[in-house]
């Protein structure tokens, strides 16, 4: 093979692992929300809150509030909504960046709706993958 | 030197480097905070916008909106805050976290006095070292 031939055929080689390797990244995390989702959807809190990072340095901010640790989290969940309280919850508008290795970026718009109640804003995860998999490190919700 | 003695010296000039590099990281985080506040108490909007990321792919969340570009930033801020309007900002409660090379998570809380008037509340900066140094690539703001 001539050289610049061989030089094109590596770059190809790269650039198709590096999509294939990105295409894994946002699977991972859609199929993380969706579990996510139906777990809130179902009224199972714990399910829902398995795919925050389980440590005391999980942060959860939002309105004017930042909120430390998985279960200072729990907590302020399961204060406002369990079982039926918890409705109905959508995310749409989804935006998955990876920022490095075993880091990502997820933006998105949360719709949660009980019974006639409908309240909606928009959220930023940031995602770490674990040997367990990936785990939302942190939170920002409006 | 006996190799227990010297396993241990290494391990702390491991640790020392690393506690170093940590250190100046904080520090030139804190260093972009101090100046952006600074740009902002004296009226300088472009001098504030200096340090977000000038790019179409920067990403603001505040409320229940997105916006996208370093432009739309600016121009959504111009709106409502230019010279006298931009009043007296202050961050506090910051906490500094590193994601990985080169990556950084900033949490903090803000205010902003403009004459009787005050408002705050969180925000969520990712933050990316250029070559220019480092610079907010997605701002979350409630």
């Amino acid at each position: 093979m001539r050289k610049p031939l061989m030089v094109l055929f590596f770059i190809s080689f790269v650039l198709l692992l590096s999509s294939l390797a990105w295409t894994g990244v946002e699977d991972e995390i859609l199929n993380l929300l969706e579990k996510q989702k139906k777990a809130w959807n179902r009224g199972d809190l714990n399910g829902y809150m398995a795919y925050y990072w389980n440590s005391e340095d999980l942060t959860f901010q939002s309105g004017d509030r930042r909120v430390k640790g998985w279960q200072a989290l729990y907590d302020r969940y399961s204060r406002s909504y369990t079982g039926d309280k918890m409705g109905h919850l959508q995310f749409s508008d989804l935006e998955i960046r990876l920022l490095g290795e075993g880091l990502a970026l997820v933006l998105g718009r949360w719709q949660v709706e009980v019974q006639t109640e409908k309240k909606a804003g928009v959220f930023t995860l940031v995602l770490k993958k674990f040997p367990e998999g990936w785990r939302i490190i942190h939170d920002h919700t409006s």
